[in-house]
């Protein structure tokens, strides 16, 4: 069994899965379990109840899930005043139709299965979008999405959840609640997800082009290399300026990889019962293992 | 020259592409004189203006558009209350940030750049709404499409506009306003659009999938033919039900495919100044040009 998943705010969430997986839960459960700890804990504002709020000082969060097995996903965007919306969007998979629902939709779908409306700006956020909103200062900021994926049992399950770029337009969409850009999983090859500015993952369809890689046979970690480096390139190549964007993906075994235009990119694995911190360097080339600072 | 664009409904808007063409349109011009065509027919209830209403009654459009030079793209989903979603969605194409915008969002840029809010919910169209809300039946219908592929002067550029199904939920959002599954397009390769349930079509990324075939130097209509039949085949193998999918797509010099699940798909395409109506039979391997009812 392994995991993988974005940033290292992701390291107590892949703990709390290998705690339920310990008890014996479902790849979705277990992810689920993770994400769910990142959305619901205060100190993160990227993710979830205290994410960073769109330009009108609203919390809009994006929230995917795809089981491998069946390719059946679920989805939501722009969804305001629901806390943990990789639950709703866990609630879509399997829909025979409406699978991704956005804003009052996606809303009223949560508000029908029993979640709780909740305020989402908290105090820290909501100061430092004033701090913003004074100076007049609109520019958008922070793509930290956690992103993960699992491997058990035979299985490939991806899920993301965000609440997108700080000062974002009203109804922006990133690529993190999109099937095929933001995450993929397919459990006869394996599964892939992104975070960085959506809006350049999307130009390549990242996620899904990792996954088709490694369905021609290339190795799980050269397929995030060449994903990445290929994006890039393409988009320099067409006369674009790309922005950040990074990878994480299992192929069907369990093999990891991960790469990133950035010069290190932080993710978290849990493999052989351990939960490692790990940093991609050299565009997905090198890897180096370290301490992470919720290791205290 | 040539344009692609999917069912019959599209023949009148390919002529309507090829008269701005004539007085020196763009790739764009053309799209978005094609899919504006078909938005503001009242006849057509699968886009635009008079397009069927979700379960509450309440039209809600998709559409989007991706330049193939750059990849750069724009799209909304969930948009009330504007006739032609494509011009919305075009003018969001090579934005910096939030190129995708749903709901209310995806409203509110529409009115500061100009677009009328009008009544969308036709006579016809509510008539039929009611009809079904009387007998309580609530299941959705209805998968029309408008999506187009031009080449031109080495350009490639799609884009798509859709009502989505009919009696879907509030804020469904389907493959048609999402890049890579919906469209996709790369001047150096081709471009593709997919037409049926959105919601098999985002687990087969159809349309990326059929560009990065055309990448690997596979024929465009061996490789819609490949995308079409490999993702039915996929689903039955993981023991699910396909929905009905069609695809069309241009390679980057002009050359056409296009592929269904279906016994028979319709689609239009322009070539050597001449437009004509085609069927696709047999998975993309047979093709017939007919005489269209639009022609008298």
């Amino acid at each position: 069994m392994t995991i993988i998943a974005t940033w290292e705010m992701s390291y107590d969430g892949v703990k709390a899965a290998r705690e339920v997986i310990r008890k014996g839960a479902s790849c979705e459960d277990a992810l689920e379990a993770l994400i769910n700890y990142i959305e619901l804990n205060e100190d993160f504002h990227n993710v979830g109840h205290s994410g960073w709020p769109n330009e009108d000082g609203v919390v809009e969060l994006d929230a995917a899930m795809i089981n491998g097995d069946n390719l059946e996903y679920g989805a939501v965007a722009g969804l305001r005043n629901i806390k943990t919306p990789i639950s709703v969007a866990r609630l879509l998979v399997g829909s025979e139709y409406n699978n991704f629902l956005v804003g009052e939709g996606a809303y009223r779908f949560a508000m029908e299965h029993g979640f709780k409306h909740e305020n989402l700006l908290t105090k820290p956020a909501r100061d430092r979008w004033l701090e913003r909103v004074m100076k007049e200062d609109y520019g958008v900021k922070g793509h930290d999405t956690v992103g993960t994926v699992i491997s058990m049992n035979g299985r490939v399950v991806a899920a993301t959840s965000t609440s997108g770029l700080f000062m974002k337009k009203m109804g922006r969409v990133g690529d993190s609640p999109l099937v095929g850009p933001g995450l993929y999983a397919d459990s006869d090859v394996g599964g892939a997800t992104a975070t960085g500015v959506g809006e350049d993952i999307i130009k390549g369809t990242l996620s899904f082009k990792i996954v088709e890689l490694m369905r021609l046979g290339v190795d799980v970690k050269e397929a995030c290399h060449k994903a990445v480096k290929g994006l890039h390139d393409t988009m320099i190549k067409k006369g674009e300026t790309p922005r950040e964007f990074s990878v994480v993906a299992l192929d069907k075994d369990g093999n990891w990889g991960a790469a990133s235009n950035r010069d290190e990119f932080p993710f978290v694995i849990l493999e052989d019962d351990e939960v490692k911190f790990m940093i991609s360097k050299d565009w997905g080339r090198s890897f180096e293992e370290r301490v992470s600072a919720f290791e205290k």
